[in-house]
């Protein structure tokens, strides 16, 4: 098929290559000229055959919702377009609707698969009318993996970018679980060699999996990850897995927790901890202290905790 | 190798099995005539040439206490007992020392695998010296599955046992993190077919394991999982993995709260929400309930929570 | 001053007699004519003098977005209305901005106090222009308690609500903490008298609370709360806090613990443990059982959690 | 009535002048011969009159035990022994088993209050006999508030120290739900005053406490919490609360986050999210990176979380 597709970046870049090698005719725009296949967004429209699709694959937010305003008023009647980004669900209802307004069809399609997915494929999760997403089943085939790593999530505009979501919620609190475990086996005398502990897990255990083969391959190379920070972002979707979690009396404590995690790992001192110091220095009725240990001596004798 | 087998129940008798597939010599001993190759764990160690090993795979607690101390008894200088079910490491250092009086060497070694271990093989973890573990290692080899699957933990007793409580923690945690995320799902109208889109994530994304393919056979089988209760009993090891967190100062948000939801999940009713409840009814003024909802309605005009 | 107070329900009610003992003219209206001055929203607005001030106390959401639109063309320019109820600020944002527009003024005002605010004064949190509270302190005055309890929480539309809603999330956490200790000294056999413990820490401890003099209250005319259900419903502000501190990349862990314990409290069977028992029953290899124990028993001999 | 006090820090000091005010002979010891009455325990012991009663006010675990080991050798039969530290329950039964042999009596006494209790006086909650409880009670009588403050929480030796020490988990989960509220309204632009919507809190709220008052006095002082760190110790109470919970099976999600948020607060780094760093830069693709931001910028196109 013929596929318009927008942002080539490392994701963007690697899924024109992957529609290319399995026959596709792929016309690629970024605002990056070197990358571009096309001048202007308007230049890779006229180039499509009709019905056009246009595949969206730039970062979410106004980014992505700018892009689709953009292609409202290229695209016409018949034609399709498919955000490919970490766009919130929610948003895909708001330019589901947009387009639709104007004949578009739409397509949501959560992708998953970092850098590995140019040579395995990509794990794809839908959204949209049956007969909006044959008409991108084509370019679905080509970048899912050989086997499985597709699904139509649901026809309401929003499934895929949902399944996607709540994907990388269980992913942030599957990371937790293994950092967690890590943690303590670095913390004890008990255990001589944590890299090989992690290694064995990967055959015959319960908990093999590819994030713990990841892990795996990092700790190999530096056993205590000394040369990296304690630092993690989180992407949105985290965020609003929880809040989905929230709107629908769903308990979420292992992904809030892991989501929280992240959070204060960026944080330089908690103004939370900050509260708890002043309330113990309060009640053990000390000067305020302007660092640490803050309570560890405040009451030498018996009762530190009041 | 020869090599006596105490407890023949579905994961020692399939041990049985992988061990003589490989060529060994195994005389087994349990309490059930039917399942045992001799009358008593006396004549299970006197079937055995010397050097002598024994293989205990009984409950954890007083049961293997309880055999290590016969053991004890019945082996001598130069024989070597190996603790392969799921004891709590600090037993390890208690067995360990009551046998090293006698001179008898001790491993500990946490097994994983399940009714799978027979054909794929076992995934091992133990801890010892270097004589000790060598003088087990055919066992190890032919239990194990063909590639990894194998660690020696550390030097110390308990070392191997403590990997393996490790595992399983990480193990409640990965759990709760699907279930999360399913619930999610299951929840929601947004999405058409929950199995498809667990199905999908086998391939391609970043959250694909062992745990995800036995989720995705359960809920092919059960699609709403109607057929099964929400009750999840602990086996010991995720409560010593937050202790042993705990006594080691290591924040483990995510395995503890995979720990507490299965306590939850055992409650008839919880104490706790019957306090929460309990204060509701006070600042809301109400005379007490005997039945839900009680707070729903408590303050209909405006301010339901004070 | 005279005020309009639409919402006679328990806290409305209250807070006429309140406002009228304190010398105020209040004209009260609601749906229900035994409660209501005013035979319409029409009515008790043609019987204010200029310029107008009217309190809205009705349930949050549609109900008190209804009620101001109402207002909206009912009021004119100077005259000011109070949003009183549990809205979320995102609401006061879009009701300030509206009602500007029509020169009209707007003030919200979280309250808390529940049955006690009559006697002992309503705690106050409201947010807008120094201009607008100004219009309303006489009637604050009049509600809140002698001592205190009265904050202007910041001028733009939202603050007095946004305040209320941390109140309602810090709450939330302190019955949690209560609750779960409850539980714990309700379960061991060591202590005998687990009211009178409560009852002793009202008096000097670190712990002392208006919500443990609730509690105490409660577990002193039904010991074991016997006669209560472990049910608690959320009212919103619960949510919002965690919604917001997700916003705001703020660590959450003990407020969103508290909400997902209320969401679990209400499920007749927890999804999420289904999925956890379906795990455990494929790597037990066990048949699916229709009820518990699922897994208690799984595997009788050594590994129950694989 | 003539007691023994061993401990004369800022809790002993004060509790001895507490006692002596109310009439009370009391002979102190403490390692400081500044602070004490007696030059060593046996004078301490030899200047009681039989039977005599001694209580031991010193940091829990080894000095307590090693206390009391020794009053053991000094006492004798129908004398009794005060635990009045922070030691854990399970180091009472030790205890009160070893003086019962000698038939010396025992009782564990929780003790709250801080340096505030010399003044309102202590919180007391006790285990003991009637028998030996009543031996101590004017001593309990001198120490304990004017009103309430006082429990005899159980008949075994233990049931004292096991309520104070959920007592301290209850706390450190309250400290924490006022700590997360404040911080979200420090950090959102939208309330203009933090320290005076908590000082507001202090009158006709749900959550007024006296560790709300704790909290405004300190953020009255220094409005940002700028001279503190954000770091707490946690003293052992906190720790074998979640532990017995553990043991108990009862859920408590809120007091181990509490928990595990003061060992946030006192790491350098957090290991755990090194571990999540590293598996992100694994899936990103990404060389290891040797400060943050780690992984903010790992996927600029389209899908950090891959």
């Amino acid at each position: 098929m013929d596929i318009g597709l927008v942002g080539l970046g490392k994701m963007g870049g690697n899924m024109r290559t992957r529609l290319r090698n399995a026959g596709h005719t792929v016309v690629g725009y970024d605002r990056n000229p070197d990358l571009a296949d096309a001048g202007s967004l308007a230049e890779m429209v006229e180039q499509l055959p009709s019905p056009k699709v246009v595949w969206v694959m730039v970062p979410s937010g106004e980014p992505t919702r700018a892009t689709i305003r953009e292609l409202g008023d290229l695209l016409g009647e018949g034609d399709l377009v498919v955000d490919g980004g970490n766009s919130k669900w929610t948003d895909d209802q708001v330019n589901a609707e947009m387009l639709a307004e104007k004949g578009i069809g739409f397509v949501d399609c959560g992708v998953s698969g970092g850098v590995w997915g140019l040579k395995n494929g990509y794990a794809l999760m839908c959204g949209g009318t049956d007969e909006d997403v044959a008409k991108v089943q084509p370019a679905f085939d080509a970048l899912k993996p050989d086997e499985g790593g597709f699904v139509h999530a649901g026809k309401k505009p929003g499934a895929g970018h949902f399944a996607k979501m709540v994907h990388n919620g269980i992913e942030y609190a599957i990371m937790q679980s293994y950092a967690e475990g890590w943690e303590l086996l670095e913390t004890v005398d008990l255990v001589d060699n944590v890299p090989a502990i992690f290694d064995s897990w990967r055959s015959g255990t319960v908990i093999r999996s590819w994030l713990l083969d990841l892990l795996v391959a990092a700790i190999e190379d530096d056993e205590h990850l000394e040369k990296i920070a304690g630092y993690a972002e989180d992407s949105g979707e985290g965020r609003w897995t929880v809040e989905a979690a929230i709107d629908n009396a769903v308990p979420m404590n292992v992904i809030a927790a892991s989501l929280f995690a992240r959070f204060v790992s960026r944080q330089d001192d908690s103004p939370a901890m900050k509260a708890i110091a002043a309330m113990r220095n309060q009640f053990g009725g000390h000067a305020v202290r302007t660092e640490p240990p803050v309570g560890g001596d405040a009451n030498p004798d018996a009762n530190p905790d009041a």
